[in-house]
């Protein structure tokens, strides 16, 4: 871990996250991660007749790209961020692409963060690549292409430090941050995270406190660090062994609803400050309707009671 | 680990991979991770003039895929593979991701074998899409969406076994295999992949038994698995021990070259087959080409002289 020396004249992100969910009165994040074959029924009415000869790739963006405005409008209200699937958008190829930084835009105006969930890590070069697409641009003989501007990226760290540096120089300079996988939502998440080191602590300990230190370098910050930390919801147990390891650290906690993690267990995963514990649920708003029920309508409510089971867990 | 009950009448991919090796006398793997600012002079030359007036990612893009182009068949008859590397691509947008998908096929049509590198690691849910965007395609109203159509994908094991499996049940269903990192050519490696567990294995050492139980599942192989080990060619010491763990696996090696790694030290690397020991050079090959030399030349006589230096491991 050095020393990260380019400074910046930006809010540091964890700030910027920590005023964003004071003024919003929110921990929400959104997640979207839209199946093409189940979007919302009026995102098919939108689009229907739109470009019917073009490849089924370009609608199915379409679609997938106006389902989002429409999820984004119904609960923007209630969320502070939105978490961007990147593989739902992936699978569409370029025109997936498209829509996934239409997305992106969209949620900004709305007045949300946004989060791209790609777990991407690699070696340096590599990173600085990853940096580029998602909080830089890439300098051509073109011209500047512009990547996503996501305010936070989703980082796996099993490459080490110098793999997450250069997408943490990046971010710091555009006052942006990390959320690094430190324990994750799924089952097969034991398989490795949850092992033994020789020196007493698990492979998540371990990562939390890789974590922890890198966060402590960069511009220093007031509330929270700029590198946050994914833990699963699933795992509540846990949370306040980590939360001691990052005491700064924003935790962006998946699994609530579908995974079956229930925001009231997740208490421990509580810091000083409200921001340090952003909750995560897709499935259990986009999908909140039932038969005959309005989809808006039950994604807002659904939105609306996952904003305050979680505020309510703060003092 | 649960056996992948999707039986497919496909050659499985490790053998697919040892058939290819043999008949075209090469275990080359030529990585192309092309930096637009960067290219091959004939490729700016090719492009200049088409499109004036459009965006500079589509200008980029443009010359970024006949830059893969050219590199493609200036190699081609020296290796048995090209390592796409997928952030290179992705920082170009939607444009960015039409080139990937074009050097896919052009190097498809020159008979080598597509691995598509980007390290993907999620929950299964996300997985499924990865694998839909690398391995299969994605279903809409408006008909199926054709992913990649790589031959292999790396992938990331931090999530666990879980993780890995839809990746690996689509993958076998259309004949293809995974690349898992195992231990990375990076100096960062060490901190996370060389921590010792109670146990007194390593995480790699406990990766790679992970690798070789998911390679043993799907439809029995004759020469090579279907679940490959990344492993980098900067830690020779470890190749052996790693070896020991996962003798059926074809390992993928990265860092030979520009990240100090030297072919005539990967003997250990070897296994039964040919196959099971791939090197993977980027730049070593792609800017061979000093002032004044043809690049194409400069980059089929780097990619000839590695291949030798390789085939000469093997008995």
């Amino acid at each position: 871990v050095t020393e990260d020396k380019r400074l910046t004249e930006e809010e540091p992100f964890g700030d910027r996250l920590s005023r964003r969910v004071a003024e919003r009165g929110s921990q929400l994040v959104v997640g979207l991660d839209p199946d093409p074959a189940r979007l919302w029924p009026r995102a098919y009415e939108l689009v229907q007749g739109a470009a019917p000869d073009s490849e089924p790739a370009t609608r199915a963006a379409f679609a997938v790209a106006v389902h989002c405005a429409l999820v984004i409008e119904a609960v923007a209200e209630h969320a502070v961020a939105v978490k961007l699937q990147v593989a739902c958008f992936e699978r569409l190829g370029a025109p997936g692409w498209a829509a996934l930084s239409e997305a992106a835009h969209r949620a900004r105006t709305r007045g949300l963060l946004v989060i791209a969930d790609a777990k991407r890590g690699d070696i340096d070069v590599t990173a600085a690549a990853y940096a580029q697409a998602y909080f830089g641009a890439t300098p051509t003989p073109y011209g500047e292409v512009e990547g996503l501007s996501a305010d936070a990226l989703t980082a796996n760290p099993l490459l080490g430090a110098d793999a997450l540096e250069p997408l943490l120089g990046t971010a710091r300079q555009a006052g942006k941050g990390l959320f690094v996988l430190v324990r994750t939502s799924n089952p097969g998440a034991a398989d490795l995270q949850d092992l033994a080191l020789d020196s007493g602590e698990t492979v998540s300990e371990r990562l939390a406190r890789l974590v922890h230190e890198l966060g402590q370098l960069g511009t220093p910050h007031e509330k929270l660090s700029d590198v946050g930390a994914v833990v699963g919801a699933t795992a509540p147990e846990r949370l306040a062994r980590l939360r001691e390891r990052m005491p700064e650290t924003p935790f962006l906690l998946p699994g609530v609803g579908a995974q079956g993690g229930r925001v009231e267990d997740l208490a421990p995963a509580l810091g000083d400050d409200p921001g340090s514990l952003l909750i995560t649920a897709s499935r259990a708003i986009v999908n909140a309707g039932t038969d005959g029920t309005d989809t808006a309508d039950a994604a807002r409510e659904a939105a609306a009671r996952l904003r305050e089971l979680a505020w309510n867990l703060c003092p």
